[in-house]
């Protein structure tokens, strides 16, 4: 239980001995529902999403928009961006950022199939939706520079977070908010 | 003591009988303090930063660009900026932002006294750099409409601060980062 993420000692012993008060039959059902939904759920073929089918929903849907690729680290920041409603293009996952001291480099990321994709299928824009850290700002740049050749590459924007104070935004986001400033319309 | 800002009634009883413990001249030298800086520092007369001369230490200074002027609601907020030192220009602050609320409209603010500096200095960009909130967005826009008659008006960058998640980066942020994106360069 101790390696799950986010659970320490003391939180897996408190799901153990939940799960040992309970009738066999339900501890059986939940390790059947686990045991299936690692059969089930695999990586989407076009974008590497988790999907129970061998293409996503979302890269299925004719509704949204093919001439916009958003490149993200992970399915989590898929679903973060799906929350907010405001995108409608399709996704590409890269799988993790490149991280040389993790033993990660652009071979263990879906980086060719992403640069494969693009470059067959002409999107008019690629967003790299990536995390400001040293790493996803290392992803941001080795992919930016790949994929450049075949269309226009966009990141998102980096600044004060929405309802947030000035006075408590670190040095170097402010610094960051200042220079991506934008001409009020 | 409890008057103070962040100070409960705990950390008041605290100050409170620590001074009863110190002698008595180290007492007075602290009130003495508080009066004289309370009687010298004032605001300086061109941009309203706190100041202990009639114009202050940013206004007077040659070496800094007399073409941008960066709008912040607070002092507090000049000082966030110039550890940055990133930002080369000078200075206005408002006194707060608009809150009908609170009371605070714009005649409450020092806007009248900007719309006077801008029309006469024409710099050449104003950089509003007023926090994200309800009421900031409101001065932000009531501030830009006055000035743009004027010259150039930005405004500082809103989006997922450097170092930060996707995943943990609330939706309207997110949605902000995604509309503010930028082409790689």
């Amino acid at each position: 239980m101790q390696r799950l993420p986010g659970v320490g000692p003391k939180t897996a012993q408190r799901l153990a001995l939940h799960i040992l008060k309970r009738p066999e039959t339900e501890v059986e059902a939940l390790a059947q529902a686990l045991i299936e939904a690692k059969k089930q759920v695999g990586l989407c073929s076009v974008c590497f999403h988790l999907s129970s089918e061998p293409v996503c929903e979302i890269c299925r849907n004719v509704n949204r928009d093919n001439n916009t690729i958003c490149v993200v680290a992970d399915s989590r920041d898929v679903i973060a961006l799906e929350k907010t409603r405001e995108f409608k293009g399709k996704y590409h996952v890269l799988g993790g950022v490149i991280s040389p001291i993790d033993g990660i480099g652009p071979e263990q990321l879906t980086i060719q199939s992403l640069v494969r994709r693009v470059s067959q299928q002409q999107p008019q824009e690629v967003i790299l939706a990536i995390s400001p850290s040293v790493e996803g700002e290392t992803t941001t740049l080795y992919v930016g520079q790949l994929l450049k050749p075949f269309t226009k590459v966009t990141r998102i924007a980096f600044g004060l977070p929405v309802g947030g104070d000035l006075e408590y935004a670190d040095e170097v986001t402010l610094a960051k908010a200042l220079e991506g400033r934008r001409e009020l319309d």
